[in-house]
Order: C-alpha cells, then sequence, then structure tokens
C-alpha cells in the first residue's frame, strides 16, 4: 500500500534508501511563481546534515540537492518539483558482509517481517538519512510561506535534553529573543538556546556517543503571525496534522 | 475541501450538527460477514452520553443508533454502513433568540469567519456531539477487531485531571488488574480506576460545573495483543494515525 | 477497500442496498451559503425515478429525499450534507424465497464471490437503484454551479437506442433549440428530443420490455458556459473524471 | 492542487517538463520481492520512443531510466521506485527566442491562464513526452503482473487511422494471432497488424507529416486472463479506472 506521501493540496511523496544511489522527494501543489530560494533549501539541509557539528552521524556527506522538475528560471512552475540528493558515498559494498546483522533501532527486523525481503544496506527507509527527503518538502513549504505570508514565524529548539533543561524563565527569554530572530537558534550547537546549558548538553552527548547511548529530549516549537483560520475543522485540524507529521518521523 | 473523514482502506466519514435533524456517520471498508454487535455499539454510545454520570451536559439523549446500511441478517455486506442517530430534542427554535451570541470554547467565531454562514443551532459542528459519529465508527472497528483479532485488548482511563493524580504504583496496579478484565474501568463514574481518588474527582467537577469551570486531564490508553507490522511505514505509521486521531478530537 | 466515494474537493459517498432500509449520500465540500434548491432536487430525482415513465421498473416509489445535515435556514453550512431516502415498499421479505436465485445483469455472483456473503435483497449495491444517491450529489453540485455560475448549461439527451437513431441534422437542431432552453428536453417522455422518434421507440420498448430484453444506446451530453481551465492537468484533467464517473454507473 | 498522481494502492506519480533537465516517476505500493525485468522497462519506452519509426518526432533521445530507489539486488524492496530519464538534448536555449510564441495543440495558452507562469521550453508538462513517466509506471506494473498473474496477456493495436480501416475480420483474425504471441504486434511499424494496410498508413501518415497535419484514429486494447473481481464495485470499477487513466493522456 503506498504510504510515502504526506499533505493533501500541497503533498510532499518521499524515496530513497539511506545507502541506495539517492534519495529524495517529490513536491505537487505548489503553486506557479513561487521565487525559488536555494538560501533556505540549502540552511534547511544543513541544519539537518550529518557530520554538521561533530555529535552526529560519522559520514559527512554534503547532502546537494539537485532540482529535476518544477523550477525554471528562479521560479516555480506550478508543476511537480522533483528533487534528489546523491548518496555520495553509497557504500553498498561496506553493508554485504553484515547483510545478515540486523541493527537494533532501525526496525530492520520488523521490516524484514512486514515486507519479507528487507534492505541490508543502512536499513534502507528505516533510517533518520530518510527525513532529509521531508526537509526539501520543508524547504519549499517556506519559500512558499515567506512569499505569501512573511510575517509567519517558525522556529524550534531544544528544551531538555538528556538531563538537562532550560527552566521556565530560560524559556521565555529564549521565545521573546528568537520570534524577532529566530535565525539566532542556529548560533546554538545543539539548538539549545541557552550558552552554558548548550555547552553541557554537548559534552555530555560527546561522552554518551563514546559510550553508544542515546539520549530522549523535548523540542519547543512556535508559530507565531499564522492565519486565522488555517486547517480544516473535525479531521483535518492543523494540530491533527501537524501531530501525525511529527509523530511519523521516528 | 471535504475534510470529514478518517481512514485510508476502512474510513469513518461524520455528518450532522449538533442541533440539526440527526447526525451519523459512514463507514467504509468494513469487510463483508463481520458479526454485527448490538452489544458493542450501545456500550460505546452509552459510554459517550451525556447525562449519563450527572456530571456532563444536562441534555439527556438516549442517542439510539439507527442502521440504514451496509448490514443484513446479523452480518455486515461488506457495503458501506450507514448509521443515523435522530436528535429527540433538536431545540433549534431555542437557539433563534441567542443566534448572534457566541459561545466561548465552541469555535463559532472561527467557523463564522471561514466558512462566512454559521449555525447558531449549539455550535454545529464544533461540538462534543459530533464525537458521537466518531464513536460509531470506532465501535464498527472494534466488531471487526473482535472477530479478526480477539487477543486485542484496547482501553483508556483518566490518569489524571483537576489536581487528582494516580500514582505510579496505582496506574501499575490499575493496568495489571485492566488488561485482564478491561470492562472493570466502567465501574467507576469518571473512569478513574480509583476508588477514592474516582470520589474525590467527581466532588471536584460537580462543583466546577456549578461554577461552569473547566479542567484539563490526562488520559492513559493502552493495547495489548496488537499484531506486530501494525501501520505503514514512513508516514502512515500506527502511532502517526493515533495522533492525528486523537487530536482531531479536541 | 473504500471505494463508494467520488471526487476530490467536492466528494459525494454513497450508501445503501437496493432493498435495504434507506439509500443515500455524504455530499462534503459543499461550501457555506449555497441556496438550496428543493425544486432541482426533486427534478433531478424525478427525472431517474423508477415508474415515472411507465417503462422503467414496476417500483413506484417517490424517492423523498430528506436531509439531516449540512443545510440551515435555505442554505448549505459547509458541512457534509446528508441525505437519506427511505426504501417505501422495503420488501425484503419477498426476498427470502428467491435467497439463492441470483439475478444475472445484477453481478450479485461477483459480489458473491468476491464479499463472500451476498445480498439477496435485490441484488444490494449492484442495482440502477444505488444511481438515486448519486443523482443527489449532482443535485447539490447543480445548486453550487447555478449560484456561482449561472451561464453554465449542462444538459442530455437520447441520440439513439434500439435502432433509432437521430440523424446529425436533427441533433445539431435539438442542440440549438436545448443550449437556450435545456429544460425542453423533459418534454420527451425517453428523453430523445424528436418528437416522432421518441414515439417510435416508446413503442418499441414497451415491447422489449414485455419481451424481457434491453438495448443499448447513445447519450449525447452537452455542457456549455463552463468556466476555462477547469480540472487539473496531467491525471485529473475534467474528461478524465467525466469519463470515470460515466464509466462507473454501468 | 496536487494533480499528478494516477492510483489508489499502487501509485505511479510523474513528474518533469519535456525540456527540463529530467522527467521521471515514481511508483509507490508495488511490493517487495518482484522481479526486476530491465527487459521489459526497455521494451516498453522503446515502443515509445520518439525517432523510433521515423514517424515520428525528430528528437532522437534514447531514453534511458535510471532507478534512483526501491531495487536492490535485482528485485523490488516494496519501498517507493523513483526512476528517471535525463534528457540529453535538453535544448533550453533554443526556445528563448521563441518564447511568447505558444504552439496551439499543446495547450500552452491554457497553462499561461491557469498558472500564470509558463514554460516556454517545450511547453513543459502539456507535452507527449510527459507520457515516458507513465510508461516507466506501466512498465512497473507490468513486472508485478508477469510474476503474480502470467496468465494475464494485454496488448493493444491501431484498428483504424487516417481513413485506413481494418475489417472485422482482420480484426478477429489479429486478435486469433496475438492472443497467443502479443508480441507479434511489434513487428508493425505503426502497429497495425496488417501487413498492407500498415504501409499504406505509413505513406499516409509521412506525407502528412511533411505537410504538418494530424489524424485522429482507433486503439483496439485487450485483455485477456484478468482475474475475476479486479477492481472495486460502485466507484472504483476497472472499467472507470481505466477510463480515467485513457482520457487522460490526450
Amino acid at each position: 500500500m503506498a504510504s510515502n506521501q504526506f499533505g493533501r493540496l500541497f503533498t510532499v511523496s518521499t524515496f530513497g534508501e539511506s545507502h541506495g544511489p539517492a534519495l529524495g522527494a517529490v513536491i505537487d501543489g505548489c503553486p506557479a511563481g513561487v521565487l525559488w530560494r536555494q538560501d533556505i533549501m540549502d540552511l534547511f539541509l544543513d541544519r539537518r546534515r550529518p557530520g554538521a557539528r561533530a555529535l552526529t552521524s560519522a559520514r559527512n556527506e554534503a547532502d546537494k540537492v539537485e532540482i529535476l522538475s518544477g523550477v525554471f528560471e528562479g521560479k516555480t512552475l506550478g508543476t511537480p518539483i522533483a528533487a534528489v540528493i546523491y548518496n555520495q558515498d553509497a557504500r553498498s559494498k561496506d553493508y554485504t558482509a553484515e547483510k545478515l546483522a540486523t541493527r537494533p533501532g532501525h526496525a530492520t527486523d520488523l521490516w524484514q517481517e512486514k515486507f519479507g525481503h528487507s534492505d541490508p544496506r543502512g536499513s534502507g527507509r528505516a533510517s533518520g538519512r530518510e527525513t532529509a527527503s521531508r526537509v526539501i518538502g520543508g524547504a519549499v513549504a517556506k519559500m512558499l510561506v515567506t512569499q505569501l505570508h512573511p510575517e509567519v514565524v517558525v522556529y524550534g529548539f531544544v528544551e531538555s535534553a538528556a538531563g538537562i533543561h532550560m527552566t521556565g524563565e530560560e524559556v521565555a527569554e529564549a521565545v521573546r529573543i528568537l520570534d524577532v530572530r529566530p535565525e539566532g537558534v542556529d548560533e546554538f550547537s545543539l539548538r539549545l538556546p541557552n550558552g552554558g546549558k548548550n555547552s553541557a548538553l554537548q559534552e555530555i552527548l560527546i561522552k554518551s556517543k563514546e559510550a553508544g547511548e542515546s539520549h530522549g529530549g523535548v523540542a519547543h516549537l512556535r508559530m507565531t503571525g499564522v492565519p486565522r483560520g488555517l486547517g480544516q475543522p473535525v479531521f483535518a485540524k492543523l494540530k491533527s496534522d501537524l501531530a501525525a507529521a511529527f509523530m511519523s518521523t521516528g
């Protein structure tokens, strides 16, 4: 059953296994005439990029996105936007040796059971790398919103993780600053907008990485300037769609 | 834009304004041959029924559901199941006087703005009464699951509300008992499975009702015996669909 | 799998077995504020009504539609419009004797094979009566188009059937007249807009009915005043959606 | 509004402008473990290829499809299959001179009106070249059907065009032969399975091409061995889906 698409009028379809030739997204429903903002695309992909901040995966890929359709002379055409990221170190061969060794936490066991033919290459779709395709869709959505509703501000930050917690006052202070200048959050390596606590968290996570441990946390997401009446009543409420999106990333 | 439907292969479409002639649901995608369990339908609707427990709304309707299609000789036909609840005290006339007085918390303001023509009769679709339609869909789903996977157990209870909190030990104890006999939760008037705290909460809520106040709370939902591999990977994960469903009720 | 719905932004879902308690439709996506035109609904259902013209089925039902939701004080609310036709002579009992005798041409055999539990009552959904639900949807669509685009004219007539053929000149003449006054087609009992040939066809069909025969024919459908750019490019072209709709009626 | 997708459980999404960098398709819903048949893909694309038979467009592209995802070690993975054809002579520059000269029959006028920003490069999506993306989807469907139901035979041929008509006897004879060996139709340059009439048609079409004329025709499509009960009742009938697909190609 087809299940790799999200959205109603503006849809994002993702494809690509983490160690196959490429991954990407097709965005359909974006109107014509939207200014193509490569800076937004690069910023969004950079934020997600493994290796960017020394704490995440060792694979250091540039994640350069190639636009195959839907954009012409710096504007969208109203046709589907196909975007591809070629996997530069698609080390498929490295995986042949460990073919039958499933990786816990990558859900490979379950895929094996459900699809009867698993993909040993880095767990295929059940990998954090699949989210790069979603980021492409998000960047196009951001271009559209920026043009139609420049007053909308959307950002997120880490409120707590691995035992480090921002206080209510610190959160309120951060929100007061970031509402005006949301890009400020990128100045904190782990996007925890408090200098001391960001450093403390970084120290913990570097040790955890060496020990092969992972931690949960709380993300704080904020939107201001959102037009009234966004979303549909009953089932297609904005909060319902957001919840579905967030819960599908894990 | 059509937005009153939930589901993919098994869909529930709801209709009906709270004080119009009727409300109901059309369930499509239920296979043929499922035993019609009127006891499940009645139990589910009874749990939601206003007035049943003296704390909820004063309107005391029996919520008798009438099946218009899709069921024949005690079994489903594989065709759409249309189910209707006629509003017995559809007091539309009572609402004419207060037509322009929107009711806070019923989102009528927003509907007015979005649809340009609001329904003064008890706020129409933006009412808790709309959830009766969803309960019909849930009852049919329960009939299907009961027949195909009798080992699946699904139930929910109130873990905390209005300042009354079950402790971790109390929750664990409740779960141990309810996993075996989930219908036991119905023995607590507010579905808080701890006798003393259920009574305390009831006392608070009766006073709150007189004062016209409302409270938040935490629901504990539990499923056991669920088949492995349920849901689709990537966007249509089970947890993603559940999140969308829950967030669309409020 | 759910398959009883048609449309994208404006959807029509149909339900009801031909000899169950009722049949009907839920129309979702109709905007608020559309004037409810009961005359259009009655005209549309009357055109389809069995028994209306002595040639069709002997069952003579008035097909009175009851609106359960979505309409208030003569206008649509923007919420789902649920409409029901109760089967007045739901002669379920008559069917018990012939339960296992499938009726050729009603596809009951196939339903039996596919759904494993067929409905002996007049073949359930695989009956021309199911189209009454579609007519309800069409009537609501007509109300919407009439209000937004009164210049749009849509009508259809029988161009040939059972060996009776209108000539090219006769068709051109009929179109010239009907473009101005499309309701004129209702003056011909079989909607073949040529007095002599309509009578000839009627004579043939009365005999065919006695002999238990049926005939093919050609319908001529015409739309004028349609806004440019209707439909979507690529897959959701207007002509593609129309083809799907027509081919799903047989 | 997103409208570049076809299908329900097995979906084909197409993207790409005729003179952009690439065109392609994403196929979702194909189960895991289907043998990848590059021979089927090549045969299907070769049949559609412009220039292959000297009658069609002068552009002579090899249409080599590159698989970006969904296939591993010769089998499908159950994940989305993304396939891309890079436009080898994407002569975008050639089109700058004639930017405002719309090409009749390419619907560019309408796109201009609807999307407010047309694509001068060979008319973008409103081009026969878009069908290459659909052929990719069809080839994957063929691989799936070949594996699950090898007894299914599907083929098509030209029955009449430009005043050349096969007789009923000739059609019957062609069908008798092609039912057993459907690939035989590829031996006729224009897929009109009658040597003399195929040659006659070719002669006419070469002249028409020089004169810049085009002709209508009749395609004969045939499926045998199709499993009973394919398609859904009511709206999603097999014939309804086929009609929508065919009517969306023109």
